[in-house]
């Protein structure tokens, strides 16, 4: 077993910005693949914003297990349709990994139903993640906490729907927390946001990091056919009834009439 | 204190259908907010589809603690404005109730970010409701189970998130199984669904399915001002950090600038 | 409506220790219960362990809709006949409040089942507790963060069930993050954990912490008569079912027979 | 990689109730494990009551991955220090796996802090078990309802915990709902429990619970070394801060000392 993974990345800054070009030179998706690569049982390919259909094809996200989001810049840029493809995939049991500023990608508000806002101060500061879940897959071989020397503070309120599990939180010099890492599933589609990642650090290249990721890849992974069947609402006639039941009272809908959507 | 909440209905049937207006000759909408005037500390009134801005303006919407809401027809005809207006009120801490056929309702799939899509049978059949959650809110004064002689039938798999908790689950007469009273919260906005009141039977005159009704406006009910602060993502400049640190490091944004949406 | 709440204290270090009694001259559990009653619709009154029955006679008990815990010294002179007497209370929709050093007591982990155990260091360093969760009533009027300046540290992990929701979360000058206000129900009772008050600062005499008190309580309360209910484990005869079935296949019980336990 | 898996079953009722034997000529224990020796990647034992320790050693123990248990005319025979034992290795990370009657087990009981009771009827009648989670890994490859043709109903309130997430449901002919499968965790410990499984029936040579049970195994496993760290609650000293801080303010312990339990 595989898991095909693909890593999304916005790719501007790594292109215009010449201290971001310095930490990650084939781009952060790039760097994020390659780490992913060195690990047993992933596969990881990249698309990027300015690829065709964002490099996000129909085809593709049919073959795609889990999908991992970095954007920053210009979350506008994406596709309305696209975006709804994504999520479609999401529900029928496609695993989504959300990365640090993704936190305000289409995808992301659009399946947590939220804002998705927080805090921030770029100031270089020390973040300090402690695991609060140390049995989940997730943390696995995690250390009870670590440290990233420079990064982006993300602070509280998190606009989010209350996960179904916290696995990180996130502990910043300036006085700030975060919930830095959560879970939740929606539709058939296992879901994880993971805080660090600003692009002027060298964050996707520890190797803590690195394994969270991976985890997260391992965790996400559904394995099976699709789930197709969550888009339907189908009727159920009666004489199609599992226990024999008999019609009665009034009825709005003729017999095989389609419901209102 | 007295809990100002507005029920929203469709108003379809009750004008088109015979059947339904003979259950609900003054609407749905009408025979609910009737039922919960008749409570304690509970003042309801009502809105409809048909109204200018479907009666939900800035002003009564800003004006209303807690939404209730019935639709099953015409979810397509609600202005998308008006959507993400009511979103954005649930956000800010506006309870909403969402009834029945109202999972279909674009505000409903707006918040769970999921189809909410599910089976159905239009059969007059029983539903029996049981309380698997006797110490919820929701649930007092509720019996351990109740009947609804006359019920359109609606089965698993209900493609809603995980919900923070289960409080009432049917069971049909014939052999389906639903999640029937389910409670998450998005943002600061508490939200109740319950799955009884097809419009050709008189579910909203049953004392029981009031009362469940009286108990969830109180429940969703959050007191103090609208929290607006979570539409905000504020930078928080080093010099105001709650803790005094020195800022390093390299920099993508200027002092004062505003994050990326 | 009054919620008649209970504030249980060990009431050990208060007479021993000069600092604790300069602090709490007539005990915490008296300073608590004192800061309850100056708010609206709540009478609280005090027990300690040295009473007989730690004053939590089943007459009590019965009488009480919210008991408040604070424990530190002496946890295993808690005689574990009434630790199951208060099980069985919340259990059946006494409202539970544990604070503090209270984590580690009987009751505690007992509704818990898990070790309940953290990291802590008597520094009296700062500590900054964030609201994460401000749509929950126990959040209400509290800001989005506070500073209890000498607090003891608890850092994570802190091995409890996954709760409800997370509410707060703590910051500390020394590094760690705790998830310092967490609910859970337990039967028909609704418990929620705080995490400051260290005996040898003024942390009960803080207006914010009263109000998450205060708060708690009236989150906590269920009204209703006790559920008793949930202790039994009824047989429900073929001849009583709610719909018609024909018994079938062996048995093992016989009709009337109570089941195994 | 193998899944250690110890069955363990009580072992009565096969030995001397004829209808049972008939069923499970080898025990209950036998069938399951057999069951679960022709899947991929699990090596199943089994344990009984009968046999020292029960067969659960402390050495037996450190060596099971995931423990399955299955008990019901003699819960009280279970050795109290031998549920601590195991309670403690779920704590640590070995995962549980709860059948049936099960749900009044002292390690089940234990672990959820709850009375875990239901409603029982032994009649034959059928039970349809619905997936109302179909994302989730334990639900991979089970159809979205099957049905056991006899079985014996349980119905609500199941006094449990709210579980992490519930993935099936039952609807009995005698018109009762089952949450039948339900998650928690608890410490690094994966919990599933599984309703089904009255002794007198043979639903353990079905294939579809055969496959829920190792979804279920897998699920609950949690590689990497035991998480014995949980059940301390160690002092940080100040002088081994992650941050460095000074001191301050009054202290009730001296350097060095262990905390109060």
């Amino acid at each position: 077993m595989t898991i095909r993974t693909l890593v999304w990345g916005e790719n501007i800054h790594e292109r215009i910005n010449e201290v971001v070009r310095a930490v990650y030179p084939d781009g952060m998706h790039t760097a994020i693949a390659g780490a992913l690569n060195s690990r047993d049982g992933i596969r990881a390919e990249t698309a990027t914003l300015q690829e065709p259909e964002h490099g996000l094809t129909a085809e593709r996200l049919a073959a795609t297990d889990v999908l991992i989001w970095w954007g920053h810049k210009d979350h506008g840029a994406v596709d309305d349709a696209i975006v709804e493809r994504v999520v479609r995939r999401v529900h029928e049991g496609m695993g989504l990994i959300v990365l640090h500023s993704g936190h305000f990608a289409k995808i992301f508000k659009r399946l947590m139903g939220t804002p998705c806002a927080l805090k921030w101060r770029e100031a270089g500061e020390r973040e300090r993640i402690w695991t609060v879940n140390p049995g989940h897959p997730i943390a696995q071989g995690i250390p009870e906490n670590f440290v990233l020397e420079n990064e982006e503070m993300y602070g509280e309120f998190f606009s989010v729907p209350e996960p179904l599990e916290t696995v990180f939180i996130s502990w910043f010099s300036g006085g700030e927390v975060f919930r830095s890492g959560l879970t939740w599933r929606r539709g058939a589609g296992n879901i994880f946001y993971f805080r660090p990642g600003h692009e002027t650090y060298p964050t996707y290249h520890n190797e803590t990091v690195q394994t969270i990721i991976a985890n997260a890849v391992r965790w996400a992974y559904r394995p099976g056919p699709a789930f197709t069947a969550l888009h339907d609402a189908p009727n159920v006639p009666v004489d199609k009834a599992l226990e024999p039941i008999t019609e009665r009272g009034p009825k709005l809908h003729q017999a095989g009439e389609e419901g209102y959507k």
